[in-house]
């Protein structure tokens, strides 16, 4: 059973947005079941729109569209479908009055002509009410295709797919599958991909990779006569990822984040985190105050990018920075020390180093990077040189420190 | 003239990956004088690239085509193109010694079979040396159109667009197009949108705009009988852009950030900011030490999440906090006023809020934030209560926190 997705919009075809919502819709059918064979993207033009459902209705069991739904003249979707069926387009009243609702709850009580053309769709669709926004959606039989359209708003077009169009299509004879997501952090792609080798077969699952760096997240994808057959082949694949890599390199599943999966744990515990960074420059505590609630396990942190204020708040005697320099063992030690005991913190990590794109030497080349991690016991270092450009070492080092609490925990270091 | 975009890859069909190349390709055809109508994503199946090859041969004047060059059994695109063209696919040797030789600087002195495929091309293709990657690319005339073949990597398909497609396309005949991209920030769209209400008219150009929260970017796209005079106009829209909006809004052009743009500002004057971030957690600091050489001009800042912190680092009197709460101008006063002194820099700038989900009041709402600016002669303090989620309520704040520098830097406050 194919897809396909077609997304509308002259911002798409000039290059001045992004089309994440054609991937969103993608993987959600991927993961229904349907084979997505092509996504297609067309500007504003009714017979550039026309041409390609005419197309599509051809080859597919299941096209989605979204844009061109809105309230202006580019926006000519619904015309362009009731002109390929033959059919007028019919205001619809109960649309209509949901949409004069919405307009009236936020201050605006006439409804111009441009949004009661919202309410027009061609005569005989399946009208899909948006609880999200303004513009419904609507279905119709295009040539052999079940053809939905969407608004192209994505916090619309995403609610929508899940309320409107999965229950319409849940009914379509199909191979069902399951999805479920692994984050990992530790491994590179190859080793990761060498470590799984065989795991394919052996379930009967897909396995895909996504490196969004310095993860790799591991899709394994199920496929099952049954939703339920689906989903328990897709654990049990999924079970034998996490054996396979281990708990410190799988942190979480789904849309959890390293730094999330961190806070759990230290919340778990009821232990506390510092930060001292000099060369990461905040981009760690700003990794872990995302996560909500993150105020119950981080106390704070100093972004100590001049030497004076590694010496002023944080203790660094200025002996050492002028003995080993601030791109050492010894002064991430006293980093790392001195965040801790300020703030009271379980665990200070501290980050030194040389982000680049200057400041290298043949000594301490960009991307050398020094952590130390004082816990209640023992103070670790450890030291790395990172490959990339600025961003990517920033990066590469916030995970490499993250990992150093991380595996304190996991696995007593 | 018309042109179309073509992506081959199942990672791109089945939602595994957002299709960033397409946009690159078609803003960058745009700018070039190009129409572009139409994007295409086609899994790596034979049958489906020909039909769609076939189909943009009749369609377009010129066809940019990713993906389907690599060492791989579904690279399929060279075999395709020579299918379709009905010719023989031909090893080209000065390609294959190129692929050996840079095989060989990695440490692998036998060229694989996999890796000698890359230098195979249909008969009568102009091969497109590849200085940044493995996979050279191929220009060949299909149906009316000149379509170019490119590899998916996101670095190489970009320096060989530039390199070996720009020049291939230059004779041909069409509008040329120059584009400047105006950074704002501090204005609605709609507003933004509003204050340039008939500049397109007046200067015969096109104006594009783009949200990335909180910031609006205006795209001027003038088109001329010649490059020169293409620049000419753009220059001409874009001075009256700057000009209307103002330096406090309009930053920058290119490629600048709104922390770059002050970085340099600060730098150019020899003055120094330090920072003291509650809610924002670091995000301000991260955003300033992403800019290369920011050390120039940022000292450092304090994180301080937990209130133990602010007192500790930033010598806030417990009893401040005791009467007025952490989230109050009289605890951003002293968070800024620490940060500045402790530090020893220029501007001292604090921000103390309620980023959510959790802790907000009927009094101190979610989203409410107070900023303290402490310069060399004066404190001040801002409030806002900005609408969102915790991530947009925080990059908010970061804007409007470092916006008060800007201002104090370009107009005195």
């Amino acid at each position: 059973m194919t897809a396909a997705v077609l997304s509308t919009g002259t911002e798409l075809t000039r290059g001045e947005l992004v089309n994440t919502n054609a991937t969103w819709l993608a993987d959600a059918l991927t993961t229904l079941g349907f084979d997505v064979t092509e996504l297609a993207t067309v500007g504003d033009d009714t017979a550039a729109i026309r041409r390609t459902l005419e197309r599509l209705g051809h080859e597919h069991a299941v096209i989605v569209c979204t844009g061109g739904l809105g309230p202006t003249t580019d926006d000519l979707t619904s015309a362009v479908v009731a002109e390929l069926l033959g059919v007028p387009l019919e205001r619809d009243q109960a649309s209509l009055e949901t949409i004069r609702a919405r307009l009236a709850r936020i201050g605006r009580g006439v409804v111009a002509e441009s949004n009661a053309k919202q309410a027009d769709f061609p005569r005989g669709a399946t009208i899909l009410a948006n609880d999200w926004g303004t513009a419904p959606g609507f279905a119709v039989r295009l040539g052999r295709a079940l053809a939905f359209f969407l608004p192209g708003v994505p916090s619309e077009m995403s609610a929508m797919f899940h309320a409107r169009v999965a229950p319409l299509v849940e009914p379509l004879e199909r191979t069902r599958r399951h999805q479920i997501r692994l984050r990992t952090y530790g491994l590179p792609e190859s080793e990761v991909n060498d470590r799984l080798t065989g795991l394919e077969t052996r379930h009967g699952v897909t396995l895909g990779y996504r490196a969004s760096l310095p993860e790799i997240e591991v899709k394994v994808l199920a496929p099952g006569a049954t939703a339920e057959e689906a989903a328990r082949r897709a654990r049990a694949a999924a079970d034998e990822v996490r054996a396979t890599l281990g708990d410190t390199v799988v942190y979480g599943e789904g849309d959890v984040t390293y730094a999330g999966a961190l806070v759990a744990l230290l919340r778990e515990r009821g232990q506390t985190l510092a930060l001292a960074e000099s060369c990461t420059g905040g981009l760690a505590a700003e990794l872990v105050t995302r996560v909500p609630g993150s105020s119950q396990a981080f106390l704070g942190g100093v972004v100590a990018y001049a030497n004076t204020v590694k010496a002023r708040l944080l203790g660094v005697d200025p002996a050492l920075l002028a003995a080993h320099g601030a791109v050492s063992a010894e002064v991430a030690v006293a980093m790392a020390e001195g965040t801790r005991s300020a703030l009271g913190a379980t665990f200070g990590l501290s980050f030194t180093g040389i982000a680049g794109p200057d400041g290298g030497s043949a000594e301490k080349p960009v991307g050398l990077v020094h952590f130390a991690l004082a816990a209640p016991t023992v103070t670790k270092t450890v030291q790395r040189v990172f490959p990339g450009a600025r961003d990517q070492v920033r990066r590469r080092a916030v995970y490499l420190g993250l990992s150093l609490v991380r595996r304190a925990l996991v696995d007593g270091g």
